[in-house]
């Protein structure tokens, strides 16, 4: 079966906001095991949304609506599908004493909401249409299953439209609660899927690696994702049930371990980089300092964004100035001035200095040029240094990075983690 | 003139990204007064692009794409418009050229890159197209102009089809170098829009302080945007040329500053807080050092985005360990038994033990709770206190941030820039 999604709002088209809501709603389309061909945003204007359902029913068995169910002139959503469906609206009883309770519910509350004509509005229902409780807010949600007509008769498989409200706050917990399960019956197989990421080799370089797998591919499927210098591929089996998907996975990961190798830092979709870097850390019981010179902190800052941190990463250094580098990372006059403070010699120094300053069992540091300024033939923007210290080894890697000032910090970041993760379980 | 936005990608309908290109470049061309009436994604699949691409020529004068111009079988962005139009893909020797010139960049950096014949579509251009340079990648931009076929003829007025790679590191430093000044000669009226970018102020209360304003608005017009702790209203003005734009906003900039005053730390789009911060600092003659706890970095990560910023900021700490906040600042171990970490004195200690250790001017520094643990009562997930010293002052803050642990970080970070800000030019 396949689903359009429509997100309905002039604010979405003038920028004024980012739609979160459809990718939630693809998010969750997919895991159901729908294909979502479309996504469509489209104004607060009649016509037009009147227009694109129409094109919509040929081609999909469900739409998802999102937005326009509010108490406004402007709020043209439910109008426009019973227009196209040729239905009525109609007063919806539990839905009108259901506003009469929200607002007694708000009495007293400042400012002191009043209700007028518009709120009534909310209260109206497409004829047949099935009303979904919204637990946030005064605009119920509404599911229509319809045949609608083909060259003049109706069609002959059940059509669904969806309406939801727009604000996130309420649409997402309707959909929980009383859509997800609703869609679910109308599906007989599952999608199992895992997250394959992959940090130290190339977009294109990896997929070369893999072109016959992905070519043949069928069930389960690989599709490849570049994501600011790491790779993934997500691995998606659809099955009759869970354990089912899971064994057809089971061959096609072992193929990637094989191919791609310690590469693969993990295969859970919710784990990122730094989360497994410090639980390897963890494990192998190892404290964490940083030293820093063009990240200016991102790497730490990258590391506290796991929770409970504080067991492992003890402190960072960030020596932006060649002062700095010298008196708190006793990085030595001589090599600054011999090699420069994007060398080699200084990157090995300065995680020397981080592991006798800080006491911690590793560190890992950066320095590099990361642009607009300071580059030179010899030395051009992008050249960087990460240094690693675990096991009572240090490992310097040199690196030449593309892009803008932001990208050349963020694949320092990447690259010096991935290159911690590497010494540490190696 | 009217827009269609296309967005191609299947992790997109996967909902594996959320869609910030068709945000941004909504927006973009609502500031250059180019209507809007629909967003389309569709996935990496050449006949379901091709038939959007036909329906998108009928309606639309300008249609802006998206993805799908990498390396891979899955980028069919370009061969579908080429099949649209009727047009052949041929070899453009320039962007072959920069390609090479990128993998000779990065030889020698390990991984070693290596071409594959994949690289090479990427010189591929669309027969009468003008190529758009990248300078962050591989994949060049389009722009065709094109009268398509209506009934057998072609079409009278010319339509453009443009073409953008989709990683937002790409695609928006092109689309600003190199594209809107293309659009903009397109209009015969101009746009002169001041972002107002104000801090310290809630966005609903920020916004009701002018409502009169928002609600009376014709020319030039207000539109508030929230991004995370920060409030932007951005003024516009339709106008004949730049001047009378200009006069145009005068007034009601005027206004603004009335009502807003010193909460006001920018009118220009360009210039974020952490600009700001740095040039008042340049301005004063004052060096800069950090001392960080929950944000682990991040706030020095974010001063050290500005290039060039070496002359003012000299050091950061991280010191996410207690032990740290004794031996690196000197934070005094009754004062962390006594009030704690997160605690308006430890705070005061840590921002001059920085002053003491970095000889800087000024200093800041953070030290709160971002949770999702360690939160207690009295003192609950979202406490943080702000410290900043310069000119012979120490300042203190405590803040109670709502959010997850990224959100309340990011808070941290800008009300920690924004405390400098009102003290240094106090």
């Amino acid at each position: 079966m396949n689903v359009a999604l429509i997100s309905v709002g002039t604010e979405i088209l003038l920028g004024n906001i980012v739609n979160t809501n459809a990718n939630y709603l693809s998010k969750k389309c997919a895991a159901l095991g729908f294909s979502l061909y479309f996504q469509y945003t489209v104004g607060d204007n009649e016509s037009r949304l009147t227009q694109l359902l129409r094109n919509c029913l040929q081609h999909s068995d469900i739409i998802i609506l999102t937005g326009g169910l509010g108490p406004t002139e402007d709020d043209i959503t439910k109008e426009s599908v019973a227009n196209v469906l040729n239905r009525k609206l109609v007063m919806d009883e539990e839905s009108k004493n259901r506003i009469q309770a929200y607002f007694d519910f708000r009495q007293g509350s400042s400012p002191n909401p009043m209700i007028t004509n518009n709120n009534w509005k909310q209260a109206l229902k497409i004829e047949g249409a099935i009303v979904v409780a919204n637990d946030n807010g005064t605009a119920p949600g509404y599911i229509v299953e319809c045949n609608p007509e083909v060259d003049g008769n109706p069609s002959e498989t059940t059509k669904r439209i969806i309406l939801l409200p727009g604000p996130p706050s309420e649409m997402i917990p309707m959909f929980e609660k009383r859509i997800e399960p609703y869609l679910r019956k109308l599906q007989d197989t599952v999608l199992v899927s895992k997250m394959v990421k992959i940090c130290g080799i190339g977009e294109s370089s990896a997929e070369t690696q893999i072109i016959d797998l992905i070519e043949k591919q069928s069930n389960p499927t690989i599709a490849p994702y570049a994501k600011n210098g790491e790779v993934h591929f997500r691995v998606t089996a659809s099955a009759k049930n869970i354990d089912e998907g899971n064994r057809l996975l089971e061959p096609i990961l072992d193929e990637l371990h094989k191919r791609f190798g310690d590469n693969i830092y993990t295969v859970n979709e919710e784990e990122t980089l730094e989360e497994v870097v410090v639980k390897l850390l963890r494990q192998k019981k190892l404290s964490l300092s940083t030293a820093e010179s063009c990240t200016g902190g991102l790497l730490a800052g990258r590391i506290v964004n796991v929770p409970g941190v504080s067991d492992v990463f003890k402190e960072g250094f960030i020596t932006y100035a060649n002062e700095a580098k010298m008196h708190v990372l006793g990085v030595k006059k001589e090599t600054l001035e011999r090699y420069g403070a994007v060398s080699e010699q200084t990157a090995r120094e300065m995680v020397e200095g981080a592991i006798r300053v800080a006491k911690t069992d590793a560190a890992v540091a950066i320095t590099g040029i990361a642009g607009p300024d300071g580059g030179t033939p010899d030395k051009p923007v992008g050249l960087v240094y990460l240094s690693c210290y675990a096991k009572g080894k240090i490992v310097v890697k040199e690196c030449r990075f593309k892009g803008n000032r932001q990208k050349i910090r963020e694949q320092s970041v990447i690259n010096a983690l991935d290159l911690l993760r590497r010494l540490i379980s190696s």
